[in-house]
Order: structure tokens, then C-alpha cells, then sequence
């Protein structure tokens, strides 16, 4: 008798499910441990919470919750349009930039057709690529970045989407502007680049992004970004990506009419206007970084430079220490299913919450 | 040269975007009213708003919003597994019900694979079949409900998934239950079906659905249940399907890891535990529907009796009917592509709300 998951095709039922950094709230009930007593360096989180602007319009906007969102984002998209200097048509706003990776996936590839990505690079691309049926292709890495002439070579008149983190979660790569741009210029023009951006507010301004100035050059650019790091709200699920009208509109054609929560749209209107608070994150990730790598440094172990608000370090036993970490309250994230088994990573937090890691760390390695 | 649309497939490419109902924001702006001055009674919306204890919630939720909401629902998911008697690995959580009904799709359809809908049924039943290559069969309506013979005649060996909304949305037809039972259970075992009820709290004692205690008895069955309507929560998107573990587990599988956002989860536990509020959203719907359904017969005019949260009514000049609404601020629904384009669907607001719009559309009859 055919199993009910037979009828799914081979594709889906060999979907590993993404392991997300486990909750604070679940390790308190594994543990018996306080909610208060843990903390969680595991999901790239913003540790200064939400800015005191978006915090204002999510209280304001939770009194008109039973209406269904604007399925066109109307403010929002006049409020991206006038910081970044992008046109209403070359926007989609999703769930979480997550739905903007699976819109062009679900937009672009079916069966029959590749996508292009890099050892060590972000999950859902490859995710998102197999739930369509698609071929994705991970190409090797070099010292933990994207190899841009290798990922050139691996293109093929089946390759339609090519997938750049940069930087690149969970290694903290960054690629230079001029390589990328020449790598994107070398590309068949049918061959679209999807370049997420979800660390850029992290980025020291001479490295900042330039690619939004290359949208009129590249019709198959699509920039992706995030408000769920810097702008710290990674509970309401909101991102959007860039592109040519064109590619824009078929994106849209696959979206759910409202998969944007309302209170998500208010409070990105009023995150994108509160520059105060994304330099006083971008600043405490600094300092932070510094805190954390130097004391890595101190107990000897080696860490890959970050450009991201986490850095991920060589360990040996890393899945054990994870455990003994978990044990004392602290929760990082394992990057086995990245192929680093010898490596974990740990997000930026408080000064106080990174002081707490190390020490805890120190002491294990002690042992 | 290859226009970038063209780089998506044909059956993207041909995608017509659903027809949300006009936001209130919208018709302010377009036509220079005051907000507060235009009824909207168009998207099936909850006119009571949101509960208390789903209100109390959602803002103790917002202190934690930078975190990651938890991808696997726990709280909800048991609360949801105590309200309805059924188990964890039984379930899918959706950012709206829609999210579920295109998890079904993307899981079971592609491709040379065939989904049967009714004539007037949910729009996205064939929005979510289109985007990922299968065919949809949309088999003619009987009085505007489902007609489940020619529904099953018209199953072939590359059916994989058949909707039935019921009620459906937005013709207000109930199928009765023995009849729906029968179908189910003469269909292939291979042959899913989605009973979407997203209107099932607005139903009197008598209809409520017994399909949950069928969850045993057919593997097949996914039952698609909604937060945005009786519930109040529209603006926030949450949804679940419940369905046999196989099935549950291929759904879960291209699901995004984090597609309810933590306002929405912890919004729903709470809205689960207040009877009351659902009791009294019940209640006021069937005074609202009186109300509505006798000045449509006052004014002459034929209506489809309705078991939901919303009326659809025969009237001439539908369209322009619309417009001359909009003009003097009343939003109803035009459903012209329901292939119902001499009708239009009202919500049942709060008295106020209904009597204003049976008023202006006196005043329209009346020329």
C-alpha cells in the first residue's frame, strides 16, 4: 500500500528540514532551567531588541488587528522608496527575507532547471531550490568565501538563479565590490543573481553596498534584505528585495496577497526612519566583536573574521561543547549542517551576555 | 532579445494576482475622504475587532520581537492539540490559511499533476495550483455550491488534490455532512482532499463540521482552518491545517522555518481560550445577517443564503453599483472573477455599519 508521504514527489520527501537556533523558551523546559538565566547567542538576533520608533507603531498598529494587511504595502513601499531611491514597481515585500529567497525560486526554477550557490553559504538556497525540484549546485568554497570564478564556471544554460551572501551567514565573508560587480557583468543576462544583503546595516561604511546603484545596469539583479537583524525584528517576519520591474512582477505573481502581517509593515516604516538606532546597533556589534574575537584569541581558538553581528569559531568537539553550553544556560548554533562540524558560531550580545559566553567557554575548555 | 518576465514560465507569466477588497487607507486616499467615515465591508473581516484576551497577548508579545518567533509553535501547537483533540505531529501552521493551502499545493502538486475546485469557489484554490504548474479543473457549480458528483467524475488518475470549501466563500453554500463524508470516502486514497473551513465558527450548532473526528478514517483529509475571521486576527496571518502525520510532515517540509511570525502565535493561544468572544462574534453575525438579508429582500433584491460572515446579493450595473458605494464610502466586494459579475458580496458589519450600507444602497436603487 502506498505510504501518504509516497505521493509527495522525491523532491519534497528528501527535504531536511532547516535546524533553527533553539529557543530560549525550549531549552528552559529541556533544562529546567529560568527563562532569565539563559541566553541565546544563536539566531543573529539585534540584543538592543527594537528600536523605541518601531516599538511605538507596533503598539499603534495593534488596534486595528481583524482588518487584513495592506497586500500592497502602500507606506512601506513609499518609505523604501524614498530611502534607498528604488521605484514602487522594482519592490516585493516578504514574510522575512526567507520569502523573498523562496519567491525567486518558486518565480524562476522548476525541474529541469539549476541554481548556483556556495559551500558554506546560507541554507535556504538551497532549500528553496529543491522544494521546486530544481538542481542546486554548491560550489566549493575558498577559505570559507564564495569562489567567484569557480561559481562563474559552474553556470550552465540550465543555471538560473545564482545565490551571493554577502556577507555570507554563517562565515562572515565578504566579497569586494568590484569583483562582484564584474562577476554579476559576466554573467548571460539570463541568469539571475539573487544577492542577499541581510547583514549590510553591520557593515563598515567603506564596505557598505553599492549594488542598489547596479539595478539599472543589471536586469537580473535581485538584492534581498532584511529587517530582522539590525533593525531587530526578527518576531514579525518582514524583508523585501530589489529588482527590474519585470523580475519584481513575477515575484509579486507568486506571493500570497497578504503575506505580510500588519503590524510587520508598521513597524519597518518606522524602523527605516530611525537611523539612531541602527548606528547604536551597528556600534555595539563592534565593540561586541571585539569582546568575543579577542576573547577567543585568549583561549587560543581560532575564528573565521566576521563582517556579520556573529562570528564562527574552530573548536575541537564542537557538538560537545554545544551540549555543555546548552547545560549552562548559554545556546550557540552548531553549523555541522553547513559541512563546519569543528566549528560553532556565536552571535553578537550584550556586553554582559558576551562576558558570560566566554567565561562559560573558558571554563569548559578547562575542563 | 528575451524580456526578464519571459525567464519565468509560462504558467507564472499567467498568473492573474488575486483581487484583495479595497483598504480603507486606499479609498481615503483615492478619493479625498476622511478614514473615518468609510465602512469597509469587504474582506469578511471580524467587526467586534479582536478579542480581549487575544488584545492582552499581543502586546505582552511585542516585548520580544527581535527574537525569532518559534518555528515550531509549541505553545500553539498544544493548545491547539488540547481545543481540538488531535496530535502535534498532526499539524501545519500557516501565515493565514493560505499559507496552508499552498503548502498543500506545493507539497502534492507539480507539473502534470491535476487539482479539482469548484466553480465559485476561493480564488486561491486555483491561484496556488497555477503557480506551480499543475492544472486546475474547475468543475460548474450547482445553485453555487459544489455539485460533489460531477466533482467526482471529474477525479482522474492525475488528481492529487481535491478543494472543497464549506462553507464556501463567496457563494455562503454548506455542503451537508453525510454527502461530504460520502465523498471523501469515494474517492482513491491517493487522492487528497483539502476541506477548507475557514468560516466553520460562524456556523450554527447544528452544521458545525465533524470532519476532525474523520481525520482518523482518511489519511487523505487536510482540514484548513483560519484565525482571520471569527477569530479577529486577519491583520496578523495565522492559519492551521490538520491532517494525518505523513501528510502533516510533507507540508511541514517546504514550509519556511519561520512563517508565523510570535504576535500571531501568541495571539492565537490566547484567542483559543475566549469562548466568549467567539460566542459574541457568532452572535452579532446572525443579528447582522437578519438585518442585511431582510433590507436586500426590502429592496427587491435576490441574495444566495449565506452560512458565513457574508452575504453575496444579485444586483444590475454590479460594477457601477460598486463604484457609486465606494463614492459615498462603503466598501463592498465585487466578484466578477467568481465568474459572478451580476452579484456583489457584503460582510455583516455592526449594526451600524449594515443599516448605513443598506441606506446608501437605497439611495443608489432608488437613482
Amino acid at each position: 500500500m502506498t505510504r501518504m508521504c509516497d505521493l509527495a514527489p522525491p523532491y519534497i520527501r528528501s527535504i531536511a528540514p532547516y535546524q533553527p537556533g533553539k529557543p530560549i523558551s525550549d531549552l528552559a523546559r529541556e533544562m529546567g532551567l529560568q527563562p532569565e538565566n539563559i541566553i541565546k547567542l544563536a539566531s543573529n538576533e539585534n540584543p538592543l531588541g527594537v528600536g523605541p520608533k518601531a516599538q511605538m507603531a507596533m503598539e499603534e498598529a495593534l488596534h486595528d488587528i481583524a482588518r487584513y494587511p495592506d497586500g500592497n504595502s502602500f507606506a512601506l513601499r513609499d518609505a523604501v522608496c524614498s530611502k534607498f531611491g528604488v521605484k514602487p514597481d522594482q519592490l516585493v515585500f516578504g514574510n522575512g527575507s526567507n520569502d523573498i529567497l523562496e519567491l525567486a525560486a518558486r518565480a524562476f526554477l522548476h525541474a529541469g532547471t539549476e541554481a548556483v550557490y556556495s559551500q558554506h553559504a546560507f541554507a535556504v538556497y538551497a532549500l528553496v531550490t529543491q522544494a521546486v525540484g530544481a538542481k542546486g549546485v554548491a560550489v566549493p568554497a575558498v577559505n570559507f568565501g564564495h569562489d567567484l570564478t569557480a561559481m562563474r564556471a559552474a553556470v550552465t544554460p540550465r543555471t538560473r538563479i545564482v545565490f551571493i551572501a554577502n556577507p555570507n551567514n554563517p562565515t562572515g565573508t565578504l566579497l569586494g565590490k568590484q569583483a562582484l560587480h564584474d562577476f554579476i557583468a559576466s554573467l548571460p543576462r539570463e541568469v539571475l543573481v539573487v544577492l542577499d544583503e541581510a547583514y549590510d546595516e553591520y557593515l563598515a561604511l567603506e564596505h557598505k553596498s553599492e549594488a542598489i546603484n547596479w539595478l539599472g545596469e543589471f536586469e537580473n539583479l535581485i538584492i534581498s534584505r532584511t529587517f530582522s537583524k539590525a533593525y531587530g525584528l526578527a518576531g514579525l517576519r518582514i524583508g523585501f528585495g530589489m529588482a527590474s520591474p519585470d523580475v519584481a512582477d513575477m515575484m509579486n505573481r507568486v506571493r500570497q496577497p497578504f503575506n505580510v502581517n500588519s503590524i510587520a509593515q508598521a513597524a519597518a516604516v518606522a524602523a527605516l526612519d530611525d537611523e539612531e538606532f541602527v548606528l547604536r546597533s551597528f556600534a555595539l556589534n563592534q565593540a561586541g566583536m571585539a569582546q568575543i574575537t579577542q576573547g577567543l584569541h585568549a583561549l587560543g581558538l581560532e575564528y573565521i573574521p566576521s563582517h556579520g553581528n556573529f562570528v564562527s569559531f574552530k573548536i575541537a568537539e564542537a557538538g560537545k561543547v554545544y551540549q555543555q553550553l546548552l547545560q549552562q544556560g548559554v545556546i550557540l548554533r552548531p553549523i555541522a549542517a553547513y559541512e563546519m562540524p569543528d566549528y560553532l558560531r556565536v552571535s553578537i550580545g550584550l556586553f554582559d551576555e558576551n562576558a558570560r559566553f566566554l567565561q562559560v567557554l573558558e571554563s569548559i575548555c578547562r575542563g
